[in-house]
């Protein structure tokens, strides 16, 4: 049975709605995702770049992210023809943890958490496609990268991408 | 560069020590590792397995685990000539991930927590190699599997095996 990796920021839960949302709150802005020009957050408002990532220090930041449209569905029907892996860079944000496991637990209860992996570098990622929407890390890993678009990645070009959660499962069946 | 994978838990921490202390505090008894007759504690005593592993609970229980014997200094040297991950079954008690990841940092703050893999199933462990006290994890990890000598698997036979981190020395250099 062939293994998909599956990120979680950008991919299956929407960091950067909340991230906006969090930042137009504390800044008294009101920034779109149109706004950040294809840039994350942090790169797009430099000279806050330190006070934009503590705004993820809050150990509930990660607890509430809407969850990305279609893949509660289309992930639960890979499930059952693939082994499905999720993998996510939790260790940028180590209090964290929690708050991710338990968003996993309530948003996709028929995965094991046998198959969840909490890592840095996703090289150390043994399975046959990884879907992220970093391209960083498919620079080593073993499998198939394939990119999920977020409005930070549009540029990148060289690898297979899914625009939405459908294209995945027209992929994979 | 090969990769080794190193597991923690009776691996690099000496996690059965400290739950024979707290079993016999709570119990009242004075258990040692030669009364579990190659079991683990809550094998060793099933009438009370339940309130053995619910000890594991307390979010601090794995935060002042003692170091095993010589792993320090061999993994140092080892992280110059290897990449080192570390890679722990953590998603079997999730409570425990701030307190592992803590624990790591004091203890082997010569490795990049972007080596750090917080995992259930080791199957998804990319490496050439994985030290590990329980033979399970080896079933289906795609390199060398090395047994690290715990108490409750002296009887394993089929696999390499490290009595000692100055074994492992000697067998990677």
């Amino acid at each position: 049975m062939k293994r998909i990796a599956i990120d979680m920021d950008d991919t299956i839960a929407d960091f950067t709605s909340k991230h906006l949302r969090v930042y137009n709150e504390v800044f008294n802005e009101s920034l779109t995702v149109e706004d950040l020009n294809g840039k994350k957050l942090w790169h797009a408002r430099p000279h806050k770049a330190k006070e934009i990532l503590d705004l993820l220090a809050d150990p509930e930041f990660f607890r509430d992210l809407e969850v990305i449209e279609g893949s509660q569905e289309i992930i639960a029907l890979l499930n059952e023809q693939y082994e499905v892996y999720i993998a996510t860079a939790a260790m940028d944000i180590p209090h964290s943890f929690s708050a991710k496991y338990e968003w996993l637990r309530e948003n996709f209860p028929f995965l094991s958490e046998q198959r969840f992996v909490f890592c840095g570098n996703k090289t150390i990622v043994n399975a046959d496609y990884l879907i992220d929407d970093s391209p960083r890390h498919f620079v080593r890993f073993p499998g198939q990268g394939i990119l999920f678009t977020a409005h930070h990645n549009l540029d990148q070009t060289g690898y297979p991408r899914f625009n939405s959660w459908e294209e995945a499962k027209e992929y994979f069946f």
